[in-house]
Protein backbone atom coordinates (compact mmCIF):
# COMPACT_ATOMS: atom_id res chain seq x y z
CA UNK A 1 0.00 0.00 0.00
CA UNK A 2 1.60 3.79 -0.91
CA UNK A 3 2.24 5.84 1.85
CA UNK A 4 1.49 9.42 2.63
CA UNK A 5 3.09 11.41 5.71
CA UNK A 6 -0.12 14.23 5.98
CA UNK A 7 0.72 17.07 8.68
CA UNK A 8 -2.40 16.91 10.43
CA UNK A 9 -2.90 20.42 13.11
CA UNK A 10 -6.28 19.34 13.74
CA UNK A 11 -8.14 22.43 12.10
CA UNK A 12 -10.63 22.17 9.32
CA UNK A 13 -8.13 22.42 5.86
CA UNK A 14 -5.67 19.31 7.05
CA UNK A 15 -8.23 17.72 8.54
CA UNK A 16 -9.86 17.73 4.99
CA UNK A 17 -6.60 16.88 3.36
CA UNK A 18 -6.16 13.46 5.41
CA UNK A 19 -9.57 12.74 4.87
CA UNK A 20 -8.55 12.89 0.83
CA UNK A 21 -5.27 11.53 1.13
CA UNK A 22 -6.86 8.45 2.37
CA UNK A 23 -9.84 8.43 -0.21
CA UNK A 24 -7.24 8.24 -2.39
CA UNK A 25 -6.07 4.59 -1.14
CA UNK A 26 -2.74 6.24 0.50
CA UNK A 27 -2.10 4.27 4.39
CA UNK A 28 -1.30 7.57 5.88
CA UNK A 29 0.93 8.79 8.84
CA UNK A 30 -0.37 11.88 10.99
CA UNK A 31 2.05 14.36 11.84
CA UNK A 32 1.87 17.11 14.34
CA UNK A 33 4.44 19.41 15.29
CA UNK A 34 3.87 20.96 19.13
CA UNK A 35 6.15 24.04 18.09
CA UNK A 36 5.29 26.32 20.92
CA UNK A 37 1.69 27.19 19.78
CA UNK A 38 -0.64 29.52 22.25
CA UNK A 39 -2.83 26.64 23.10
CA UNK A 40 -2.64 22.56 22.71
CA UNK A 41 -6.75 22.68 21.81
CA UNK A 42 -5.38 22.24 18.19
CA UNK A 43 -3.13 19.05 19.66
CA UNK A 44 -5.85 17.62 21.02
CA UNK A 45 -8.28 17.52 18.14
CA UNK A 46 -5.29 16.25 15.94
CA UNK A 47 -5.14 13.01 18.16
CA UNK A 48 -9.13 12.99 17.67
CA UNK A 49 -9.16 13.30 13.78
CA UNK A 50 -6.04 10.93 13.03
CA UNK A 51 -7.65 8.01 15.21
CA UNK A 52 -10.95 8.92 13.31
CA UNK A 53 -10.30 9.04 9.80
CA UNK A 54 -7.90 5.47 9.94
CA UNK A 55 -4.43 7.03 10.08
CA UNK A 56 -1.57 3.98 10.72
CA UNK A 57 0.40 6.32 12.66
CA UNK A 58 0.19 9.73 14.81
CA UNK A 59 3.30 11.08 15.78
CA UNK A 60 3.71 14.36 17.50
CA UNK A 61 6.91 16.07 16.95
CA UNK A 62 8.41 18.94 19.67
CA UNK A 63 10.41 21.90 17.89
CA UNK A 64 10.85 25.05 20.34
CA UNK A 65 9.76 27.66 17.82
CA UNK A 66 8.48 29.43 20.78
CA UNK A 67 12.01 30.17 22.23
CA UNK A 68 12.38 32.09 19.02
CA UNK A 69 9.40 34.12 19.33
CA UNK A 70 8.79 36.34 16.36
CA UNK A 71 4.69 35.45 16.04
CA UNK A 72 1.15 36.07 17.91
CA UNK A 73 0.98 32.27 17.55
CA UNK A 74 3.88 31.59 19.71
CA UNK A 75 4.61 35.08 21.68
CA UNK A 76 1.67 35.70 24.06
CA UNK A 77 2.82 39.65 24.66
CA UNK A 78 2.24 40.07 20.49
CA UNK A 79 -1.77 40.31 20.83
CA UNK A 80 -3.49 37.71 17.91
CA UNK A 81 -5.81 40.56 15.80
CA UNK A 82 -9.54 39.98 15.63
CA UNK A 83 -9.59 42.72 12.54
CA UNK A 84 -8.70 41.87 9.31
CA UNK A 85 -5.14 42.43 8.60
CA UNK A 86 -3.43 43.99 5.15
CA UNK A 87 -0.34 42.08 4.69
CA UNK A 88 1.19 39.36 6.18
CA UNK A 89 -0.21 38.91 9.16
CA UNK A 90 1.23 38.86 12.62
CA UNK A 91 0.04 35.25 13.21
CA UNK A 92 2.52 34.26 10.39
CA UNK A 93 5.03 31.87 12.26
CA UNK A 94 8.40 32.47 10.79
CA UNK A 95 9.07 29.45 8.31
CA UNK A 96 7.00 26.94 10.46
CA UNK A 97 5.75 25.41 6.96
CA UNK A 98 9.42 24.86 5.85
CA UNK A 99 10.16 23.13 9.26
CA UNK A 100 7.08 20.87 9.45
CA UNK A 101 7.94 19.84 5.74
CA UNK A 102 11.25 18.74 6.88
CA UNK A 103 10.23 17.29 9.67
CA UNK A 104 7.71 15.49 7.52
CA UNK A 105 10.26 14.53 5.15
CA UNK A 106 12.87 13.06 7.29
CA UNK A 107 9.52 10.57 8.74
CA UNK A 108 8.66 10.47 4.91
CA UNK A 109 11.90 9.09 4.11
CA UNK A 110 12.06 6.44 6.74
CA UNK A 111 8.73 4.70 6.03
CA UNK A 112 9.77 4.85 2.41
CA UNK A 113 6.49 7.38 1.96
CA UNK A 114 6.35 8.53 -1.41
CA UNK A 115 4.38 11.34 -0.14
CA UNK A 116 3.88 14.32 2.18
CA UNK A 117 0.09 15.86 2.30
CA UNK A 118 0.29 19.46 3.65
CA UNK A 119 -3.40 21.36 3.86
CA UNK A 120 -1.88 24.73 2.70
CA UNK A 121 -4.49 27.17 0.84
CA UNK A 122 -4.11 30.06 -1.33
CA UNK A 123 -7.42 31.31 -1.75
CA UNK A 124 -9.39 31.49 1.54
CA UNK A 125 -6.47 32.54 3.81
CA UNK A 126 -4.11 34.91 5.75
CA UNK A 127 -1.71 35.19 2.99
CA UNK A 128 1.39 33.66 4.39
CA UNK A 129 4.11 32.76 2.30
CA UNK A 130 4.25 29.31 2.57
CA UNK A 131 0.87 28.83 1.42
CA UNK A 132 1.26 29.23 -2.14
CA UNK A 133 2.12 27.10 -4.45
CA UNK A 134 5.63 28.64 -5.51
CA UNK A 135 6.57 27.36 -1.97
CA UNK A 136 5.16 23.94 -2.25
CA UNK A 137 6.87 23.58 -5.77
CA UNK A 138 10.16 24.76 -4.41
CA UNK A 139 9.80 22.26 -1.74
CA UNK A 140 9.48 19.29 -3.79
CA UNK A 141 12.39 20.03 -5.66
CA UNK A 142 14.21 20.27 -2.66
CA UNK A 143 13.50 17.14 -0.91
CA UNK A 144 14.60 15.29 -3.88
CA UNK A 145 18.18 16.78 -3.74
CA UNK A 146 17.91 16.73 0.26
CA UNK A 147 17.47 12.72 0.69
CA UNK A 148 19.03 9.63 -0.09
CA UNK A 149 15.92 8.02 -1.61
CA UNK A 150 15.52 10.89 -3.67
CA UNK A 151 18.73 10.98 -5.29
CA UNK A 152 19.05 7.64 -5.11
CA UNK A 153 15.64 7.35 -7.25
CA UNK A 154 14.05 5.04 -4.79
CA UNK A 155 11.32 7.32 -4.39
CA UNK A 156 10.02 10.22 -6.20
CA UNK A 157 8.57 12.71 -3.32
CA UNK A 158 5.64 14.32 -4.37
CA UNK A 159 4.43 16.86 -2.03
CA UNK A 160 0.44 16.82 -2.07
CA UNK A 161 -1.51 20.32 -1.61
CA UNK A 162 -4.67 19.23 -2.44
CA UNK A 163 -6.63 22.19 -1.24
CA UNK A 164 -4.17 24.85 -2.84
CA UNK A 165 -6.24 26.57 -5.29
CA UNK A 166 -10.04 25.55 -3.41
CA UNK A 167 -12.36 28.22 -1.39
CA UNK A 168 -12.71 27.31 2.08
CA UNK A 169 -16.55 26.34 0.81
CA UNK A 170 -15.33 24.18 -1.70
CA UNK A 171 -12.96 22.41 0.85
CA UNK A 172 -15.57 22.19 3.19
CA UNK A 173 -18.16 20.94 1.38
CA UNK A 174 -15.21 18.00 -0.19
CA UNK A 175 -14.89 17.34 3.57
CA UNK A 176 -18.40 16.38 4.56
CA UNK A 177 -19.00 14.28 0.94
CA UNK A 178 -15.86 12.30 2.64
CA UNK A 179 -17.88 12.32 6.15
CA UNK A 180 -15.63 14.52 7.92
CA UNK A 181 -17.15 15.37 11.13
CA UNK A 182 -15.39 19.04 11.66
CA UNK A 183 -17.19 19.16 15.01
CA UNK A 184 -13.82 17.41 16.13
CA UNK A 185 -11.79 20.12 14.44
CA UNK A 186 -10.37 23.42 15.72
CA UNK A 187 -9.00 26.31 13.92
CA UNK A 188 -9.19 28.96 16.08
CA UNK A 189 -5.92 30.93 17.07
CA UNK A 190 -6.90 31.19 20.34
CA UNK A 191 -9.29 28.49 21.30
CA UNK A 192 -9.48 27.89 25.18
CA UNK A 193 -8.63 24.21 26.40
CA UNK A 194 -11.49 22.69 26.03
CA UNK A 195 -11.49 23.89 22.29
CA UNK A 196 -14.01 26.33 22.12
CA UNK A 197 -13.14 29.01 19.40
CA UNK A 198 -13.15 32.51 20.02
CA UNK A 199 -15.30 33.63 17.07
CA UNK A 200 -13.53 36.60 16.43
CA UNK A 201 -9.49 35.86 14.97
CA UNK A 202 -8.85 35.27 11.41
CA UNK A 203 -9.01 32.15 10.98
CA UNK A 204 -12.45 31.51 12.93
CA UNK A 205 -13.43 34.01 10.38
CA UNK A 206 -12.24 32.44 7.32
CA UNK A 207 -14.09 28.96 8.73
CA UNK A 208 -17.40 30.78 9.90
CA UNK A 209 -17.54 32.53 5.98
CA UNK A 210 -16.24 28.95 4.63
CA UNK A 211 -19.49 27.41 6.47
CA UNK A 212 -22.00 29.76 5.11
CA UNK A 213 -20.68 29.49 1.68
CA UNK A 214 -20.97 26.01 1.72
CA UNK A 215 -24.83 26.58 2.58
CA UNK A 216 -23.43 24.11 5.52
CA UNK A 217 -24.35 24.07 9.48
CA UNK A 218 -21.47 25.44 11.35
CA UNK A 219 -20.39 22.94 14.04
CA UNK A 220 -17.76 25.03 15.72
CA UNK A 221 -18.23 25.50 19.43
CA UNK A 222 -17.63 29.10 20.40
CA UNK A 223 -16.90 30.53 23.96
CA UNK A 224 -20.00 32.90 23.48
CA UNK B 1 26.35 44.64 12.04
CA UNK B 2 25.05 42.46 9.58
CA UNK B 3 23.74 39.40 10.88
CA UNK B 4 24.41 35.57 10.11
CA UNK B 5 23.12 32.40 11.49
CA UNK B 6 25.67 29.37 11.88
CA UNK B 7 24.61 25.86 12.27
CA UNK B 8 27.90 24.49 14.91
CA UNK B 9 27.73 21.08 15.45
CA UNK B 10 31.37 21.17 17.39
CA UNK B 11 33.06 19.36 14.55
CA UNK B 12 36.00 20.65 12.47
CA UNK B 13 33.89 21.59 9.45
CA UNK B 14 31.15 23.94 11.07
CA UNK B 15 33.62 25.40 13.51
CA UNK B 16 35.99 26.58 10.64
CA UNK B 17 32.63 28.18 8.97
CA UNK B 18 31.78 29.92 11.89
CA UNK B 19 35.74 31.37 12.34
CA UNK B 20 34.96 32.58 8.47
CA UNK B 21 31.60 34.13 9.23
CA UNK B 22 33.36 36.03 11.60
CA UNK B 23 36.79 36.94 9.62
CA UNK B 24 34.00 38.41 7.15
CA UNK B 25 32.07 40.77 9.88
CA UNK B 26 29.43 39.40 10.67
CA UNK B 27 27.83 38.84 14.30
CA UNK B 28 27.33 35.29 13.98
CA UNK B 29 24.40 33.77 16.24
CA UNK B 30 25.27 29.86 16.82
CA UNK B 31 22.60 27.05 16.25
CA UNK B 32 23.37 23.79 17.22
CA UNK B 33 20.49 21.00 17.20
CA UNK B 34 20.15 18.26 19.64
CA UNK B 35 18.42 15.75 17.30
CA UNK B 36 19.10 12.34 19.04
CA UNK B 37 22.87 12.01 18.20
CA UNK B 38 24.44 9.22 19.91
CA UNK B 39 26.49 11.18 21.77
CA UNK B 40 26.60 14.78 23.59
CA UNK B 41 30.41 15.13 23.28
CA UNK B 42 29.74 17.31 19.99
CA UNK B 43 26.86 19.57 21.49
CA UNK B 44 29.43 20.27 24.34
CA UNK B 45 32.02 21.16 21.85
CA UNK B 46 29.68 23.32 19.99
CA UNK B 47 29.32 25.71 23.14
CA UNK B 48 32.92 25.88 23.82
CA UNK B 49 33.33 26.47 20.13
CA UNK B 50 30.83 28.95 20.20
CA UNK B 51 32.08 31.31 23.19
CA UNK B 52 35.79 30.86 21.79
CA UNK B 53 35.05 32.24 18.60
CA UNK B 54 33.11 35.25 19.85
CA UNK B 55 29.05 34.43 18.72
CA UNK B 56 27.13 36.72 20.05
CA UNK B 57 24.32 33.87 20.85
CA UNK B 58 24.40 29.78 21.33
CA UNK B 59 21.01 28.62 21.11
CA UNK B 60 20.43 25.03 21.22
CA UNK B 61 17.33 23.61 19.92
CA UNK B 62 15.79 20.56 20.16
CA UNK B 63 14.22 18.03 17.70
CA UNK B 64 13.56 14.17 18.10
CA UNK B 65 14.90 13.00 15.00
CA UNK B 66 16.50 9.73 17.12
CA UNK B 67 12.59 8.85 17.48
CA UNK B 68 12.01 8.21 13.72
CA UNK B 69 15.03 6.32 13.49
CA UNK B 70 16.88 5.54 9.81
CA UNK B 71 20.75 5.98 10.26
CA UNK B 72 23.36 4.84 12.97
CA UNK B 73 23.38 8.26 13.94
CA UNK B 74 20.29 7.91 15.78
CA UNK B 75 19.63 4.58 16.31
CA UNK B 76 21.94 2.53 18.68
CA UNK B 77 20.60 -0.43 16.97
CA UNK B 78 22.86 0.38 13.59
CA UNK B 79 26.21 -0.11 14.36
CA UNK B 80 28.77 2.72 13.02
CA UNK B 81 31.07 1.00 9.71
CA UNK B 82 34.62 1.45 10.90
CA UNK B 83 35.43 0.59 6.84
CA UNK B 84 34.83 2.76 3.56
CA UNK B 85 31.91 2.41 2.58
CA UNK B 86 30.44 2.77 -1.34
CA UNK B 87 26.93 5.03 -1.64
CA UNK B 88 25.38 6.89 0.75
CA UNK B 89 26.56 5.63 3.92
CA UNK B 90 24.37 4.13 6.75
CA UNK B 91 25.68 7.48 8.62
CA UNK B 92 23.29 9.59 7.04
CA UNK B 93 20.58 10.89 9.08
CA UNK B 94 17.08 11.72 6.64
CA UNK B 95 16.52 15.32 5.95
CA UNK B 96 19.22 16.70 8.91
CA UNK B 97 20.52 19.34 7.06
CA UNK B 98 16.81 20.01 6.23
CA UNK B 99 15.43 20.13 9.23
CA UNK B 100 18.76 22.22 10.96
CA UNK B 101 18.75 24.51 7.90
CA UNK B 102 14.83 25.33 8.22
CA UNK B 103 15.55 25.94 12.35
CA UNK B 104 17.99 28.15 11.21
CA UNK B 105 15.92 30.02 8.83
CA UNK B 106 13.12 30.95 11.26
CA UNK B 107 15.81 32.29 13.88
CA UNK B 108 17.03 34.16 10.72
CA UNK B 109 13.95 35.09 10.15
CA UNK B 110 13.39 36.46 13.94
CA UNK B 111 16.61 37.90 14.01
CA UNK B 112 16.80 39.55 10.68
CA UNK B 113 19.66 37.95 9.34
CA UNK B 114 20.42 38.04 5.65
CA UNK B 115 22.86 35.16 6.21
CA UNK B 116 22.41 31.51 7.11
CA UNK B 117 26.14 29.45 7.02
CA UNK B 118 26.78 25.87 7.27
CA UNK B 119 30.02 24.19 7.08
CA UNK B 120 28.39 21.46 4.52
CA UNK B 121 31.24 19.92 2.22
CA UNK B 122 31.17 18.47 -1.17
CA UNK B 123 34.76 17.27 -1.59
CA UNK B 124 36.30 15.20 1.75
CA UNK B 125 33.40 13.77 2.60
CA UNK B 126 30.93 10.99 3.67
CA UNK B 127 28.76 11.36 0.51
CA UNK B 128 25.91 12.65 2.14
CA UNK B 129 22.78 14.34 -0.54
CA UNK B 130 22.46 17.15 1.35
CA UNK B 131 26.11 18.69 1.26
CA UNK B 132 25.96 19.27 -2.81
CA UNK B 133 25.88 22.27 -4.20
CA UNK B 134 22.49 21.69 -5.64
CA UNK B 135 21.00 21.55 -2.42
CA UNK B 136 22.25 24.50 -1.22
CA UNK B 137 21.33 26.49 -4.32
CA UNK B 138 17.88 25.21 -3.65
CA UNK B 139 17.56 25.89 -0.23
CA UNK B 140 18.43 29.54 -0.92
CA UNK B 141 15.20 29.46 -3.59
CA UNK B 142 13.06 28.02 -0.92
CA UNK B 143 14.35 29.85 2.11
CA UNK B 144 13.55 33.23 -0.06
CA UNK B 145 9.75 32.54 -0.95
CA UNK B 146 9.18 30.59 2.31
CA UNK B 147 9.59 33.45 4.57
CA UNK B 148 8.14 37.14 4.97
CA UNK B 149 11.16 38.87 4.75
CA UNK B 150 11.72 36.71 1.26
CA UNK B 151 8.21 37.72 0.21
CA UNK B 152 8.28 41.18 1.39
CA UNK B 153 12.38 42.13 0.25
CA UNK B 154 13.46 42.58 3.48
CA UNK B 155 16.05 40.23 3.48
CA UNK B 156 17.26 38.03 0.57
CA UNK B 157 18.54 35.38 2.65
CA UNK B 158 21.81 33.90 1.57
CA UNK B 159 23.12 30.16 2.26
CA UNK B 160 26.83 30.23 2.69
CA UNK B 161 28.36 27.43 2.34
CA UNK B 162 31.88 28.38 2.30
CA UNK B 163 33.70 25.17 2.61
CA UNK B 164 31.70 23.60 -0.04
CA UNK B 165 34.52 23.01 -2.84
CA UNK B 166 37.51 22.71 -0.29
CA UNK B 167 39.38 19.87 0.71
CA UNK B 168 39.34 18.74 4.19
CA UNK B 169 43.24 20.07 4.06
CA UNK B 170 41.88 23.26 2.73
CA UNK B 171 39.60 23.71 5.61
CA UNK B 172 41.97 22.91 8.06
CA UNK B 173 44.76 25.35 6.33
CA UNK B 174 42.08 28.14 6.43
CA UNK B 175 40.60 27.73 9.96
CA UNK B 176 44.96 27.51 11.50
CA UNK B 177 44.95 31.14 9.41
CA UNK B 178 42.25 32.28 11.23
CA UNK B 179 43.26 31.15 14.59
CA UNK B 180 41.01 28.24 15.19
CA UNK B 181 42.02 25.39 18.00
CA UNK B 182 40.84 22.45 16.53
CA UNK B 183 41.64 20.56 19.59
CA UNK B 184 38.12 21.90 20.79
CA UNK B 185 36.01 20.20 18.46
CA UNK B 186 35.22 16.69 18.01
CA UNK B 187 34.09 15.36 14.76
CA UNK B 188 33.61 11.10 15.52
CA UNK B 189 30.60 9.77 15.01
CA UNK B 190 31.25 7.71 18.09
CA UNK B 191 32.86 9.92 20.80
CA UNK B 192 33.09 8.94 24.45
CA UNK B 193 31.51 11.04 26.47
CA UNK B 194 34.85 13.21 27.34
CA UNK B 195 34.77 13.70 23.43
CA UNK B 196 37.32 11.31 22.73
CA UNK B 197 37.24 9.99 19.50
CA UNK B 198 37.22 6.65 18.30
CA UNK B 199 39.80 6.82 15.19
CA UNK B 200 38.19 4.49 13.06
CA UNK B 201 34.67 5.83 11.59
CA UNK B 202 34.37 7.84 8.36
CA UNK B 203 34.75 11.32 10.14
CA UNK B 204 37.83 10.51 11.97
CA UNK B 205 39.23 9.05 8.79
CA UNK B 206 38.74 12.39 6.72
CA UNK B 207 39.96 14.02 9.75
CA UNK B 208 43.20 12.43 10.14
CA UNK B 209 44.04 12.34 6.57
CA UNK B 210 43.32 16.19 6.50
CA UNK B 211 45.34 17.28 9.22
CA UNK B 212 48.21 15.41 7.07
CA UNK B 213 47.01 16.50 4.10
CA UNK B 214 47.68 20.17 5.76
CA UNK B 215 50.81 19.19 6.96
CA UNK B 216 49.28 20.50 10.20
CA UNK B 217 49.61 18.83 13.60
CA UNK B 218 46.70 16.70 14.80
CA UNK B 219 45.37 17.58 18.01
CA UNK B 220 42.37 15.46 18.57
CA UNK B 221 42.47 13.26 21.37
CA UNK B 222 41.97 9.70 20.50
CA UNK B 223 40.11 6.76 23.12
CA UNK B 224 43.57 4.63 21.91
Amino acid sequence: MKRTVVLVSGGLDSTTALAIARAEGFECYALSVDYGQRHHAELNAAARVAKALGAAEHRVMRVDLGGIGGSALTDASIAVPETPQSGIPVTYVPARNTVMLSLALAWAEVLDAEQICIGVNAVDYSGYPDCRPAFVDAYERLANLATRSGVEGTVHFRISAPLIDMTKAQIIRKGLELGVDYGMTVSCYQADDDGRACGRCDACRLRREGFAAAGAADPTRYVR
